[in-house]
């Protein structure tokens, strides 16, 4: 999953203070000097991608309870404690639990055509035998409206393509079909929901993620179409007449589990009991092997932390590497940490999330206190020559570390160029193949940057102003 | 399926023949104009893909015997009926069947990681519950023989990478392993057999097509593995340790069906009774839709001779088309049109097929007596303008009209762009969205030409020579 705010875009070319003694929340000439040099030597050749591929090598899928899962962070507290981390450990975190068995589907009429379909995350089951019924397409939330006196106890087909853009927003603006779809078409007494993939390629593999079941409303079984699939369905219902569809989901709700937030420390040469986390998401959806979604944001702060620790000397605050349980099915990791952290988040200084693919960086969005502009000029400047110095202000940086916001938590989301993050975001197709080592290596090196530089000004950034401190999910 | 027989390339500049009173063999300078005409008419903007899309819309997947290959022999027929087709029949076909019901997979050692694999068209189905065996990687068949003597009750997993190439020579090279890889394996005690698509992907599909069981040798069960699913098994074993696989099929021989060669004609105005075969075939794999294989060159053909009938005049011989049936899974519809046209076929004047895909063609490959030259390189000559006058001779053409070569009747095969071809072929996103219509056109334009000049010269080119006759496979 990656939940993106509605963060104001501003650009800043920073330019780098020309003075030796810099504010306190800024960098000096020679911060500056030690953040170029990590730079370069992470942008030149990291190991990020090693770090992914051990994970999806011997873990391979992970949703929160699933065996994968387990085996997800042992890896990872293996990985951290051969990388000679400091108190490396597993904070135990419960979560929910859903699985799936068996799924298939089929037009059967006009013609009998197989499609390739997945249930969406928390999906019900179908009855033994599935469900058929008559298709009605709709474009859009109001088409819905429109036609709510015909829908029911046929099958809703939500029939919007999803954009493709750099920045992801294309995903924003589809994804609330695959979340809420099944409840709005529930409550004018559909009997389930198929939804056009929210993902721009074009396999016959289609795009999981997670549903909200609406309190107060049935609940009806929901599927995501593949692309192919979902082109043909629409060309069948342009043509006219009633087409029909079978869909049988074998899925559900299993009993609460175990898992954890993974946690490796390089602890800080002066305040360590201040912390800078550096975060992304251990779990991942079932169909794939999680390697963008987000091995590679687990490569990407491992690596980072790890380059930061090989420094001559650490920085002046901790770096905490978390990889978080369960973001993708209901968020318990990035919940659990806050609480099970709440008297050490008045000294969480920053938290920094990557999960935002392979894709190469762009910048960074931050939300703080209006201060720590400058600062984030300097990063800005740094990250120029990774052509990564868009910022962007506003937003909660990443889904796991949002929950850090009501503590006032300065919160720092890692941009990387989405283009094509959506072709394989909760297929089956996302694999370590998809991993551009050289894009991961340039990401790893903004966050080993924005993270040394947040553990080492004089004084902590200013903190979130209490009346942005809302969450806006 | 696509064969490619050792033809040699001789790219040919062709200088149209500047006399109005052409060799009988060739084209007049009005021929020229006409053929022209015909071309900038095609390539303009062709109905090729409407006809794929009404194919893979109402029949979709179509392996011969299938309810879907019933249903494309009905569309087809409907569809050159009422493009005014003359003489439009369905002649019978004795098919052989193979279907699946089901496949999985999955390591089990060192790691749990689920597999996409399909069976190969024609294995056999594993036990119930399937096979599971430590795997033995190869790289060649002459590792596989160095290490004959590991190869009892394990399964082999071949791990020959596909060459992306325009002109499929890539797949010439690999598609062996899935052909005689079984048996290979089989000869020294292999429980089964996994290959690595013969495809230039990387997506979760796994390619299938066709194998051969060698006479003599047990017949073990097949799969072919994704190229991201290889890629981890290569990778595991590259590792060292044991790795073990568990895959199960649910497939296998059917008793024979029915199919049929779906035929319409656009009647010579002179000599009705000489015949051009415009052919490409019906029939497809199970996993896809059958777009590019062959939808693509059904729809070429379709559309080139339906652009010629539509010529102020009928061409002086008849220009048939064919779509042939059961090419993946036997070559039934070729076997069976040459044997039921046997009387016919010295009346042949030439055929030409279309089974490469949606790619821009490229020229032709032809196969016909030395003095058809002059007349081959006119044809180029008019290709020019579509950046499509290479040609090459040889080969058998395609492999529907390849049974017409023990009779000497002229084969062409239509040369396209096959670059992305691989990424699809045999897979379940060989679906109508990718077709590129634009290249559709150009191709069906290529095809119309031939079609036409070939029907058209004063006289039929030259015959294959009788030492050329011989079939290479």
């Amino acid at each position: 999953m990656r939940q993106r705010s509605q963060a104001f875009s501003l650009l800043v070319l920073a330019a780098a203070a020309a003075v030796r003694a810099a504010e306190p929340g800024t960098l000096s000439v020679d911060d500056m000097k030690a953040a170029q040099v990590l730079r370069d030597r992470v942008a030149a050749g990291s190991r990020a991608a090693t770090w992914v591929r051990e994970l999806t090598d011997r873990a391979g899928p992970r949703l929160a309870g699933s065996p994968g899962d387990r085996a997800a962070v042992a890896v990872a507290l293996e990985m951290l404690q051969s990388l000679g981390f400091a108190n490396v450990r597993a904070e135990k975190v419960t979560v929910q639990v859903w699985s799936r068995t068996a799924e298939s589907g089929e037009i059967t009429v006009p013609v009998l055509q197989k499609l390739a379909l997945a249930a969406i995350g928390g999906s019900i089951a179908t009855p033994d035998g599935g469900i058929e019924a008559e298709v009605i397409g709709v474009r859009s939330f109001d088409e819905l409206e429109a036609k709510k006196d015909t829908l029911r106890g046929r099958i809703v087909f939500y029939d919007v393509p999803t954009e493709r853009t750099k920045d992801g927003s294309g995903y924003g603006k589809s994804v609330v079909y695959r979340g809420s779809g099944a409840s709005r078409a529930a409550k004018y007494g559909a009997s389930g929901v198929l939804v056009r993939s929210i993902g721009t390629d074009d396999n016959r593999l289609p795009h999981t993620g997670a549903l909200d079941y609406a309190a107060g409303e049935p609940r009806i079984p929901a599927a995501a179409l593949s692309i192919p699939d979902a082109d043909l369905l629409a060309h069948l219902l342009a043509r006219g007449g009633p087409v029909r569809v079978r869909f049988a989901l074998s899925c559900g709700a299993q009993p609460d589990s175990e898992s954890a937030n993974v946690i490796g420390e390089v602890p800080g040469r002066d305040r360590p009991g201040e912390i800078v986390v550096l975060g992304a998401h251990l779990d991942s959806w079932d169909l794939g092997r999680g390697a963008i979604d987000d091995g590679a944001g687990c490569g990407i702060v491992i690596e980072a932390a790890r380059q930061i620790a090989a420094l001559p000397r650490h920085p002046r605050r901790t770096v905490r590497v978390v990889l978080f349980a369960n973001e993708e099915n209901g968020l318990a990791g990035g919940r659990a940490y806050a609480a099970a952290h709440a008297a050490e988040l008045p000294r969480h200084v920053a938290a920094l999330e990557a999960d935002s693919g392979t894709g190469r960086p762009l910048g960074l969005s931050w939300n703080a206190g209006p201060s720590a502009a400058p600062l984030f000029g300097q990063i800005a400047g740094l990250l120029g020559v990774l052509d990564a110095a868009a910022l962007t202000t506003g937003g909660e940086g990443g889904a796991d570390i949002s929950r850090m916001l009501t503590a006032g938590v300065p919160l720092i989301g890692l941009s990387q160029d989405e283009s094509t993050y959506f072709d394989f975001h909760h297929t089956a197709n996302d694999t370590f193949d998809k991993i551009v080592p050289k894009d991961l290596d340039r990401a790893a090196a903004a966050a080993a940057v924005a993270g040394w530089c947040l553990a080492e000004t004089a004084q902590p950034i200013e903190r979130v102003p209490t009346e942005n401190r809302r969450l806006p999910w």
